[in-house]
């Protein structure tokens, strides 16, 4: 966090400062506050902590509204004191990562409220470079929950790996090279769900499933753990969005993955409004 | 670009590499075609070329479009050649980078094209800490243009600069400081425009105005020319989109700003479709 | 690996360069012979190739032992050509991580041959600051595999994370905040065995247990996969050496980890045989 | 430090930070105890201190032992009290740092307690990259000695720089280019001894030679300075260990270089005994 | 400032540290004043700051003098109290900064002066590399003016940007791509004056003219505006210097700038005297 | 270097690139050569290398003199041959690392010359932060010496670090703690001088003596060697300049350093001199 504002600031300031805050009158203070003036879930208050610390460790910020919380238009989320400089300095760093970061929670939760509890939401490694750690904090901020971190984390036996491989011989590859690591099939068809549940898969994958396929897949697992087997977690994944999302968390599927958290954030609409104190 | 890419490969890879591929048998190459997957602009393709050179230098790349070309779903953007261990690797850090500066190229011309000549569209500071710059190429090659760079790049006079100041002696003051330095200054109201305008700004900022008030300020400017004034340029902005960017083009207004270019970017779909070949 | 050979060879090579180099006669090549002196596991190739690429990228390096090889004293293990004032730049980086390397991998290779094949040896998280994905990298190039790679990897239960919950409300809580992530349960005694396995644990750490106890644990987990549940991975830890690991490897235990793989590493000794070519 | 800190937590932490610590009830606090469990000499305080200023200030540190210090298995050598999370954060990486470090300061010690003060043992070039200032600082924290730096540091004449040119010739071209720079010579063979003392040396290194060729070497050192000549210091290396170093000690050398005091470094066994508080 | 104070202190201090400073008693502490030993004006204390904050934020330091204040020699400038060893260790890096940026004040505070409220003094792009930002900050210190920051700023157009398009077509291709952004015109000759005014050059740059083609130029300008045109502003450059600049200062030039402020600058001497305390 | 370059080019580039050269006609190539304005040594020839290296690794750049050459007014020096664009953007970076070493190599030239063989001439710490290495080149270039690279590098004992200790305790505390590093003694006053020498310095620096106080420092080394004593290098300092350093030489001391080669460079003027070809 503390590199991401780093570059932020660097990137805003650079190279003479902000030149329209030469023209203030020295030591000019002002009182500012963040302001939802949309509703949603707040998310990266810890970032702007850190662009203010950074910018002028004397500015005062106190939250009303915390990390993961709802917010409605018109709530004050935090009070600023402080040097008016530092504050019109930090202040686009600062909104940038907060409106981003609570988009993707405001977004999480609005999918996670829709699958209503027929199943869970996660992301994708469909991130923006630099800022995965950040995007996933906040996908949790929303109350979903972080697929792998990265390729290096578990495994994804895909069609590409496999060439002729089966998938079971996939897996006991997988399994015998990275112990204890979890080991997750993609699968396009009904018949490699079969294989991937036998093989002993820690999580299958249906890509690009519709809801009835994945019903039937789900029957697959049902029978495989009836017949004493170790039931596997189930992903669907494939451009599923707000609207179908309910119909996906009916079939029983574990988790749903979704792209668009972190690849197509709205914004939430959050403010500064700042009001500069004369110097006496 | 370098190190944003490098962020994005550390980010995707840390610590043991791609885990899945290390099932691959050593050797293996593939084909790849980078394909549209929906109808856009394309941005990006040297971040794709900087992905692939720190992946493995032995790839080879060849593009059949160009930045800022317009592209149609199923059209093949470019092809890949090497290693597909290579291939896997670089595969989700080119196409996040591919896909979000195509958004935000896509979404640009979008906008230009629905002020149909009568305005140009620009940026804003509101993007993505440690992105900025690719963010804004991105807009250029969607048709668009840049707004200032950073609170560095030019003057913007807001209320909270003034403080009891008047706007000519806030632009003198400017000038001053900060010669050939472009001054814009920010009016909420119309008697500010005025002041603006009689003050010598380069740049007038009518924010969160409605189509109607931005003609009365048009026609402010037209009279201070036809008075042998010079004329500044004029910008709008405020939640202008896709909808309403037509109105506000047919009054006159030179430049029209959206923050949405960049804060909420919707990926445009494009896809990695990639052959394997068995090693012989 | 490029920033460790960087941090190597500026940490060498500041702020003059080599100050003896500088009285050699202009232009003066040789060719050099990487040499093992000692028998082992060759790693760290990787870190050579990166060593000269950054010095002289026209020094010409031919590898005649490769990553994992078992290498015996005397045995040449690759040829260098180029100036000599390269070669001497590079040597001393370069044997410092061969060395190190070489000699994890060593290490693992002869704890895995005492092992037997009755369990496998993998390693753990006290490794050297920006130095754990070599040093994860040199253990599997021993025959060896990777534990965790860090805090952020898989969930690991110890008496410090329970406060007073029970095994299996920990376990549940893990499965529920992060799914299809690996969770493991250290015991330090077997009624802890006996709830971890109860639990659904993924892996069952035995820490400083002796050959009966884990031989204990074991019965535990054979008994329930006997009733139907599943089996989970189970890990011994604690002071495992070369004198001792043959008789953990007989319980029955899946795997080994082993600190001192990295933490105690001993260098295998390879050295570099400099043959300069006085310049005609 | 700060930079090795920052690596081995980023390391440690990336990109979730520690996912088991999130399973914790908020804000518990503990108290903790870094106790030795071996004898040996303490260094790497300062390492410590950073790694829990970064993680959290807020975290309290009193050391009870300090730097260069011998201990006693048993012995409590800090108190750690704060947040139970950010202790579990900070323990590997502090352990890691402080138990290679003090491991390096106990070896020396024993090579040093060996030598009995018969003469001086110093480090090598043979360190981690990356972590050589640390080392080497460890080194003297056990009561040992620093060579040179690095490659810029002094100039060492060995047969690669000399190519033809005599040692004469070769220390009198290292004065001409690198004035008041120390100058060693490497010798294999005593007439080479004799050689380097007569061009003025100001270091002869007497390169795997056994004790009785190192008391040659010395009684040409004595006669050249009997004659009125400067004496050099003279500096014994090879494989010298805690079962040679007394012999060499005995033979006048002044140093005696040891490689394995870093490239083959044995942990000093280090515990953190964490106690957590029940939040009340 | 940040990272060149971290990197003036990396090179002053790897890898050991002062060693001179080890031979110190511990805890020894001194008092320090900063002193002008010329006269001037001083620039660069932030640096100062910064330097003392890095190597031990508990020394104390109070100015005596502030940024952009004129100094003569025998000023006590500041003083500093705290641990000796500190106080060395900064004493180098802080000095060279502050030398060397009040002596880029001091020069533009000269060039001001002689150039007697004429024309405005500004810089150039002729600095040192990772200076600019200081170098720039300096200039501004000594009562002059920051030219464009690099050539990511502002729009120049010479003779090689050109290449057969003609002034008036180069300026509008410029005010088409990049709105409101400051366009200069370099002239090297009268015709080229008017062309640029024609065009609406915000800035027409008159390189390498005499005093006399530059009133020359100021006439077109002149009756540019006299016939309700927009006067640009009008800057001269080459070699002048301080014997010159009153003479064009005469012409009635806007802006005269100068290389030689930032590329070849004259210290101005600062000095740093220490009083040991002996600790009791 | 490397870092420096990137550093300066960032710079200079940042964010938008060179906005003039989006003017210019695609493909357009250039033929540049580097010419010499005035007469001096050429300094800084890898730097330009790295800038176009950096830019564009198409750019062909052949050098006709090389570094440490003498070159006059008029001279060409390189020819670059490549995209007008990439010659544009590393114009200014190289330019001005390549003017400011070989003022730095001219000064140097032009003392050492002033000495006629009398004593050598080295340079100080006096150097610009993250520059130290590349200005202490610049000085070998010109044929002058490098003193001590930074604190770590040797001894220098001040009157600040014996605070009682005598000259004699001094020189062996730091002959105990550190073995063959260079130690200095700095004196004010001749009777320091005896003692420095008796002490066993091997370099004693005489601060701010005229050139009588040097030449009764020289009888005192004189007296010591034909004692039979050692005779240490004797340096000389204090405003030491081109007027001065022929009266200082003929003292008989070794070596007189100059602040101002590093501290005060004036530029040496290079020009690039470009003709663009237009695209056919």
């Amino acid at each position: 966090m503390r590199a991401i504002v780093e570059r932020g600031l660097a990137e805003d300031l650079a190279p003479f400062g902000d030149v329209s805050a030469t023209l203030l009158e020295p030591d000019t203070t002002a009182t500012a506050r963040f302001r939802a003036r949309a509703t949603g879930v707040l998310a990266g208050t810890g970032c702007v902590d850190e662009t203010f610390r950074q910018v002028d460790a004397a500015v005062g910020l106190v939250w009303l509204a915390g990390e993961g919380d709802r917010i409605a238009a018109g709530d004050e989320l935090a009070q600023v004191r402080g040097s008016l400089e530092s504050i019109l300095i930090a202040e686009r760093t600062a909104l940038n990562l907060l409106g981003h970061l609570s988009g993707i929670a405001t977004a999480t939760a609005a999918l996670v409220a829709a699958a209503d509890g027929g199943c869970r939401v996660w992301d994708t490694r469909k991130t923006l470079p630099g800022m995965r750690s950040l995007q996933k904090a906040a996908v949790r901020a929303g109350g979903g929950w972080n697929h792998r971190a990265n390729l290096s984390d578990w495994i994804m036996l895909k069609d590409n790996h496999l060439m002729g491989l089966s998938i079971a011989d996939g897996v006991a590859r997988a399994r015998d090279r990275w112990p204890a690591r979890t080991v997750e099939v993609e699968c396009d068809r009904l018949e490699q769900v079969g294989q991937a549940i036998e093989a002993g898969a820690d999580l299958v994958l249906l890509d690009n499933m519709s809801p009835d396929q994945v019903r039937d897949a789900i029957v697959l697992v049902d029978r495989h753990e009836a017949d004493g087997g170790r039931r596997p977690l189930v992903e669907a994944s494939g451009n599923i969005d707000l609207d179908t999302i309910g119909e996906y968390a009916r079939t029983g599927v574990d988790l749903v993955s979704v792209g668009a958290l972190t690849h197509s954030v709205t914004v939430l609409d959050i403010g500064l409004d700042i009001e500069p104190q004369n110097p006496e």
